[in-house]
C-alpha cells in the first residue's frame, strides 16, 4: 500500500473534510467524495476528486473510508440508519476511520452495532482530528487514533498521510481512546475559545487599544493557539466564519455529557457552555466563534458612570494578561484531570495538547506539574499557585468595579482561590480530585 | 421616650425609606425628611413629613437620625463628606441608624473617622434592613442591629417601630457585625432572585405554562421568598419597577468583594454577579430584577429546532421544582457558610434568614443541617443530597438537549457532584469548607 495508494471513499466534505479529501488527492489517492450538500461535490470535482451522490455509492469496493461529519447522529445516518448508508456497501475487511468529533459512548456502541449487523469484519478506527482547516489541507493534523491492533496496522499508512509525522497519536485502549482523548483536547478548545473573547472583550472595556492587546497577548505567558488563531477576526468584523459558534457548542456537549455520566464535575467547560447557549440564543450559532467578543464589548455604553483602578495602559495590559493566565491553567487542570478520570496516558494527553489546538504557554510549563499532582506526587517547584490566583483576582476585581462579567475569570479564580494558599500551580487540579 | 416619641431626622426617602418615614409618621413620630430628588419631598410633606434641603438642616437638633441612602459612597456624602453634610450638626450623643446595605468594612472606618474627627459621642448603629417596600411601609421590616451596648440601648424603640417584633435582631460584634448579617442573607437574594428567573425562563424553554409553574412552585418545596414577591411581575411587562436590577448588583458586589477579601469563595454569587453584569451590559438596570427571565426566554426561536426527552407537564414541573431546590439548597450553604466565615452566631442567621427576604423551604429543613456539617457534627438525616444532585442533573442534562443556558444551576450541579454522593443535605457545605 505504500507504493500503490489504494482508492478512498470520504464522507463528509465539509471545511476539515474538504481539506483533508483534497490532500489525499495531491498526495495521489483516487479519491470519492460524499456530501449532503450538492455545491461541495462540484467544488471537489473541479479539485480532482470523484464524486458519489450516496453514501453507499461513495464506498462500494473501497478498502478504505473516511467518515468526517460533524455529529455522531450524521455518522449513525451515513453509516448505518440513513437511506443508502455505506455500511452494508463496505467490501469485507474494509478499514473506516470515523474522524468526526463524537462521544466514547458512540463510537463504542457502533463498534457493537457492527458485529450485531454481522459486520464485525469492517476495521474501524475511532480517529478524531484536531488543528483546523489549515493543516487539515496540509495534511498535518494532530490525530488521536484507538483501535484494535490489526485495524491500527492497517489504517496506519492512511492516517499518516493526514497527519504531522509528529503529531499522530495511537492511543492504547481500543474503540473508545480516541474519542476520550478528543474530548479531553476539547476540554482546552471550549474553554480557551471563549477564553480569547473574554481576554478582548476585558481588554475592551478597559479602554485598552485592542491590536496592541492582541499582540502583547501573543509575545506573553498568556498565549494559547486559539487566541492566535481567532483573534485576528475580531479585527475582521468576525469574517471570514472560520469555525461556527454551534461547531464548539457541540464539543462542549460532549465534555459535559460524559462528566456527568461518569460523576466528573468540570466547572470550568460547564461555564463556557451556559455562555455558548446565551450565545446561541442571541442568534449567533452560524457566526464565526471570534463574535463571541460581542458578549462582552456590548455593555460599553450601558453600565453608567464607571471607574475602574488601574491607570496606565502597561497595568491594564497585565490585568487581561493574568486573566488569560488563570484561565489557561484551569482549563489545563480539568483537561487533564479528565484525561487521568477516563484513564489515558497523561503524559500522551499532554504532548498531544501542547501541539494541537488546545495548547497553550500555561499547559506547556505547568502541564508536568499538573501530571504530578494527579498521580500523587508532589509537584515541582515552590510557589507559582498564589502568584496566578493574585492576578486573578485583580482582574476580577477591575471587572467588577467596570461592570463587565468575566464568566471564566471569575470561575478560575474561585476555584484557585478555594485551595490552601501556595505551592506549584499545579496543586490546582486538587479541585478536581 | 416610649411616651414621648423623640423628632427623627430621615435621610433617603427611596422605595424603603419612603415607606419607613412615613410609617414612622403614622406612629406619632415627627419626621423631617431629606432626599436629593425633589419631587419625593413634595409627595413626603403631602403625606405628613417635614422636610429639609440639606442632610445638615434634616439633622440639626434631632437626637435621632436614620440614613437610609442606596450605597456607601451615598452614605459617607451625605454624612460627612458632601456638602452641608449631617455629621457636623448632629448633636451631641445624637443616634444614628445607619440602614443602607453597605460593607462591612465601609461602617467600621466610619466608627473610626468620627472618633478621629471628634464626633466619637455619636452613637452610631449598624442597622441594615430586609424585607421590600412593603413591610417597609409597614413597620415590620428585618432589622440587623450591631453596636455598643449604650447605642442599642437607646436605639431600641425606634428599630422597635421599624421592625416586626420578631425580626429586630440584635447582632452580637458590634459596628460591623449588622452589615455582616445583612452581607449573608444578600447571599440568598443575590442568587434567589436571579433563580427566579431561571426557573420560569426554564420553564418557558420547556413550553409549559408559566402561571401553572408559577403556581405549582409556590406550593412545592422549592418555594423561595424571592421567587413568590418577583414572578408576579413577569406577568405585567416586569411592572411596576418594584426592585431595579442595579439594586442587586451593588449588593452582590459587597459579597464577592467581601468573599475576595477574607479568602473566602463565593461560586454561587459570583455566577449570579457575571450574569447581573450582563444584564446591566443589555441595558436592563433600571428594569424590574423580574425582567432578568429575559435573558433565558429570548433564545427561544434562535437555538434550532432541537428536543427535550421530558414529555409530560408533570415530568417538566418536576424539572423546573429540582432545578430551583439544588440552586436554593446551594445558596442556603453559601449564604451559612460565609456566615460561618464571618463568625456570626449561625442560628440567629438561620432564623433571621428564614423570615426574612432570603427564605426559601430549603433553607428551612436543610439549614439546621447545614449548621450541623459547619459546626462539625454529623448532619442529622441519612439521605437527600444525592436525591438533590440528582434533581439537578435530570434539569441540566434536559436544559442541554434545548439548549438554554441554565447560569446558576450548572454551578449548583458541579458543587453538588463534585460531593462524594450521599449522606444528608447538609454535607453539600463541604464545598466552600
Amino acid at each position: 500500500m505504500a507504493d500503490q495508494k489504494p482508492p478512498v471513499s470520504f464522507i463528509g466534505l465539509g471545511a476539515m473534510g474538504f481539506g483533508m479529501a483534497t490532500h489525499l488527492i495531491k498526495q495521489g489517492y483516487t479519491v470519492t467524495g460524499f456530501d449532503v450538500w450538492a455545491p461541495t461535490l462540484k467544488r471537489f470535482e473541479a479539485a480532482g476528486g470523484l464524486t458519489a451522490t450516496t453514501p453507499a455509492e461513495a464506498v462500494a469496493n473501497k478498502s478504505f473510508s473516511v467518515v468526517m461529519v460533524a455529529t455522531a447522529q450524521q455518522a449513525q445516518a451515513v453509516l448505518i440508519d440513513g437511506p443508502n448508508a455505506a455500511v452494508p456497501q463496505l467490501p469485507q475487511g474494509a478499514v473506516v476511520l470515523l474522524c468526526s468529533t463524537v462521544p466514547c459512548d458512540y463510537v463504542q456502541a457502533l463498534e457493537s452495532q457492527l458485529k450485531s449487523i454481522g459486520r464485525g469484519d469492517i476495521l474501524l478506527v475511532d480517529s478524531p482530528v484536531s488543528g483546523g482547516a489549515a493543516r487539515a489541507a496540509d495534511g498535518t493534523l494532530s490525530i488521536m487514533a484507538g483501535a484494535s491492533e490489526e485495524a491500527l496496522e492497517k489504517a496506519r499508512p492512511l492516517l499518516a498521510e493526514l497527519s504531522d509525522p509528529a503529531k499522530l497519536y495511537l492511543v492504547a485502549g481500543g474503540i473508545g481512546a480516541g474519542s476520550n482523548m478528543k474530548m479531553v483536547h476539547q476540554v482546552l478548545a471550549a474553554n480557551q475559545i471563549l477564553a480569547a473573547s473574554e481576554a478582548m472583550g476585558f481588554a475592551d472595556r478597559l479602554g485598552l487599544d485592542l491590536a496592541k492587546a492582541q499582540e502583547t497577548i501573543l509575545s506573553s505567558d498568556a498565549w494559547n493557539w486559539m487566541f492566535e488563531h481567532r483573534t485576528p477576526r475580531i479585527f475582521t468584523d468576525f469574517q471570514p466564519v472560520a469555525s461556527a459558534v454551534q461547531i464548539i457548542v457541540k464539543d462542549t456537549g460532549i465534555i459535559t455529557s460524559e462528566g456527568r455520566r461518569r460523576g466528573f464535575a468540570t466547572p470550568m467547560t460547564s461555564t463556557a457552555e451556559q455562555i455558548y447557549f446565551t450565545a446561541l440564543g442571541r442568534g449567533y450559532a452560524m457566526d464565526d466563534d471570534s463574535s463571541l467578543v460581542r458578549l462582552y464589548t456590548e455593555g460599553k455604553d450601558k453600565v453608567g458612570p464607571v471607574h475602574g483602578t488601574s491607570q496606565s495602559e502597561e497595568e491594564k495590559l497585565a490585568l487581561v494578561v493574568g486573566l488569560l493566565k488563570g484561565i489557561n491553567l484551569c482549563s489545563a487542570a480539568e483537561s487533564l484531570a479528565f484525561a487521568h478520570a477516563v484513564r489515558l496516558d497523561l503524559h500522551q494527553v499532554l504532548d498531544l495538547c501542547i501541539n494541537a489546538a488546545g495548547g497553550s504557554k500555561v499547559l506547556q510549563k505547568i502541564g508536568p506539574s499538573i501530571i504530578q499532582q494527579l498521580q500523587g506526587q508532589s509537584p515541582d517547584g515552590e510557589t507559582g499557585l498564589q502568584e496566578i490566583a493574585q492576578e486573578l483576582q485583580a482582574a476580577v476585581e477591575e471587572a467588577q468595579r467596570i461592570k463587565t462579567p468575566l464568566y471564566l475569570g471569575a470561575q478560575a479564580f474561585n476555584i484557585a482561590k478555594r485551595l490552601p494558599g501556595g505551592g506549584p500551580a499545579g496543586v490546582v487540579v486538587k479541585a478536581w480530585a
